[in-house]
């Protein structure tokens, strides 16, 4: 097997034993990686197609990775798994200013894409804070989401052409470039969020918006989580598809970064209440500031909130978004913790943040529970400390939080997807018929089981 | 067969013979609908399942019905097909005022929908000619487009939850309310497009917008379709997503409405060039017409376009709207004629205008071509009377049509689909590789080919 890959991709695309870093071995959550055959680094599509070609004639399973910054071990290889590597494949093929698309390959980083936009003056719409290192061809695997979710939507909805590998080296190229295309089945969605388990996303055309005129960052704080849902409401009433984020901070994730993250500056005194990061990506810049003082003056009024800071400057902005994204090294002195990514219906919120933070203390009286995230998307997310990372710990966790939001009829994964951390729990989002209809579609797509096997399913 | 489906949605729910009217038997374009075995009308989506599951008892094909309004036969009857409406299915379910969504059953007419949705301040993003008669069930298993795709997607993009009845009767729920939801495959996206041949939808939670505070529409006119793209990056640059529409249309389609639409009253005079109607969602209302107006200046002083005039009430607003989509009564004195529906990189477009005018004349001498369509979105429509209705001469005019898309890596469906009238044509717009995976997916989901058979596929 070794020899057959070899023979595609040369000498320097071929990783075996102690060649093969900790990069290509990352996992997160629970478990751990396994012991990979090798890693084969593919230089062009052409490759990838001849190595899961060869792959299948031996029927060797395959693990792709882009960036590795997944949070449910969807890259993390198996024993005995070929890892399929695309960071060799970054060549950006093509920007078409009138069209707004961008064409590349898979492994370009997520950030130099970002970049080579907005040398152009456009704006890719996805963006997230591990933009340094994901690839695109992963957040096209994983469908990500982000901080832009409210204004331009998922990865999903970016992604206008796309080409993937089948498990028998197949190459499907569906590299569509308009926004309207009706001619058959959309297949590209199938390699979309399916984690690397249908295919092997090479190259994808990539959806671009217009770079707004400007952006207004504002922070407020509100005394209820009803508070907050009226609060998104008005703006996005008011301020329509110019609200470009809106993240909510529950009361305890700004008392733990005044105790934990010193270098962390929250505009308001403590005790404030439930805090708001608002962005607004506006069309026209003269009068942007003005119009998001007035909406938030309204917000002020009609009581939906109680405080309110607009950043002054660049170097404002950026502290405000450090208050939400930021917290890394404060969240290490909580170590050992857990990480969720649930969503729900905006109107269940309330209900869950209560009751995530009762449920984990009638168990673990000593736990820190911070929740915040993503409330226009209907994305919170979770960091708990129980005071153990034992595996048996983690599990009552996950129960008691995936165990609310079977309740609430939300979904076990909000944007980080399914890998091997939440597999036990997919079921406890979707219906035995949705299971049984994702394991047709794999036996379809993959009948030998090759590609990224016990992952999602 | 037919006292198994009575047994199941009553007398009434049941049609056979005479009792089948031309709204069952509709078709367009080539071929006729043949005479199906009888019309079946579930009121409930669980008479759905029972009734599917009752025709793969016996082998029984199935054709879904909606709003008949779609324009490639993909509703139409075959000899011996059972029809199954859903004009019974007619609920509106919820509308979520924080989530800002909208639960409904799939007979539920689209506008319909979209008055409901404006009496709560809210906007169904899609928005068709075709409103008054179209289904919700419809527009999604067709993914819909529409003129204000450009700014809020295709129905695919809209469509948050659907439930649909498998070819067996298998209710396959995935009424998903969150902007994001990434546990596991996207099962939804098998039905949306798919006309009807993996899945008969029953039910669909859209996602609304908040309604726009004011609307500008403008008619302009250029020169060139290099200026005209060039005037639709300049107002994508200048007002950004609150471009709602762009509608370009091509100078034989101004000429035609001047001399066979005496209703019709285009704005400028006559031999203007191109000309477009572009129409602005302004989140402000008290800016929105000086915002535009001073956006039109720049493109008037940089050449764009030679002249323009912005609507100064909703009258003049619905007459420019008249110009470009009233003129049905006018077309029926160019019968019989040929309506493409084609897709491409917006850089092709010139191209193919003068490629498809010149290419049907050399061969149809006294032909008139009318080109006219959404530019933002990559999609323009063609209306090619040739003076005959012969299908030698439609293969003839196709093949011209989707001659010059396949050499300009277009599509040949935008927002039509393939129904049977593009059926041939799959293979100039997709791959042999794409094609073979669509064949997949229909042999997964409905191996026993019930679904209405001989459409897309």
């Amino acid at each position: 097997m070794i020899e057959d890959l070899r023979a595609i991709v040369g000498p320097a695309g071929l990783l075996i034993g102690a060649d093969i870093g900790p990069r290509y071995l990352n996992t997160r959550g629970r478990g751990t990686a396994g012991r990979p055959l090798c890693v084969v680094r593919p230089g062009t599509p052409a490759e990838v197609s001849r190595v899961m070609a060869a792959c299948h004639a031996r029927n060797q399973t395959v693990v792709a990775q882009g960036g590795m910054t997944g949070l449910v071990g969807g890259g993390a290889p198996r024993d005995g798994d070929v890892i399929l590597s695309t960071e060799r494949l970054t060549k950006i093929e093509a920007l078409d200013r009138d069209g707004l698309t961008l064409m590349a390959e898979a492994g370009v980083v997520l950030q130099t894409a970002q970049e080579f936009c907005a040398d152009a003056g456009l704006e890719l719409p996805l963006d997230l804070g591990a933009r340094g290192s994901a690839t695109l061809g992963g957040v096209i695997s994983t469908n990500a989401g982000g901080v832009r979710v409210i204004r331009h939507g998922m990865m999903r909805d970016n992604v206008l052409g796309l080409e993937a590998v089948l498990a028998d080296g197949t190459v499907l190229s569906s590299m569509n470039r308009m926004l309207k295309n009706n001619a058959g089945y959309d297949l590209k969605q199938l390699f979309i969020g399916s984690e690397g388990t249908l295919g092997v996303v090479t190259r994808a055309v990539i959806r671009l918006k217009p770079r707004p005129k400007a952006i207004v960052t504002a922070f407020t704080a509100s005394r209820s989580v009803a508070d907050v849902a009226s609060f998104l409401r008005h703006l996005q009433t008011e301020m329509g598809a110019e609200l470009g984020s809106f993240e909510v901070m529950w009361p305890e994730y700004d008392a733990f970064v005044r105790a934990r993250c010193p270098a962390l500056k929250p505009p308001f005194a403590p005790n404030c209440g439930f805090t708001v990061l608002s962005e607004f990506l506006c069309g026209s810049a003269g009068d942007a500031e003005p119009r998001v003082e007035a909406t938030l003056g309204g917000a002020l009024k009609q009581g939906l909130i109680d405080n309110a800071v607009i950043a002054k400057n660049e170097r404002e902005r950026a502290a405000f978004w450090t208050v939400r994204e930021g917290a890394g090294e404060g969240m290490r002195t909580l170590l050992p913790y857990f990480v969720y990514d649930v969503s729900m219906p905006i109107a269940a919120m309330e209900s869950f943040g209560d009751r995530v933070r009762a449920d984990i203390a009638t168990t673990y009286p000593n736990s820190t529970v911070l929740v915040l995230g993503h409330m226009g998307d209907g994305n919170l997310h979770v960091v708990a400390a129980v005071g153990s990372g034992a595996a048996a710990d983690h599990r009552a966790v996950d129960d008691i939080v995936y165990g609310i939001i079977r309740d609430l009829d939300g979904s076990v994964s909000a944007e980080h997807g399914i890998g091997v951390e939440k597999r036990d729990y997919l079921g406890w989002s979707r219906t035995p018929a949705e299971v049984a209809v994702m394991h047709t579609l794999k036996a379809a797509l993959d009948p030998k089981n090759l590609l990224n096997p016990g992952k999602v399913l």
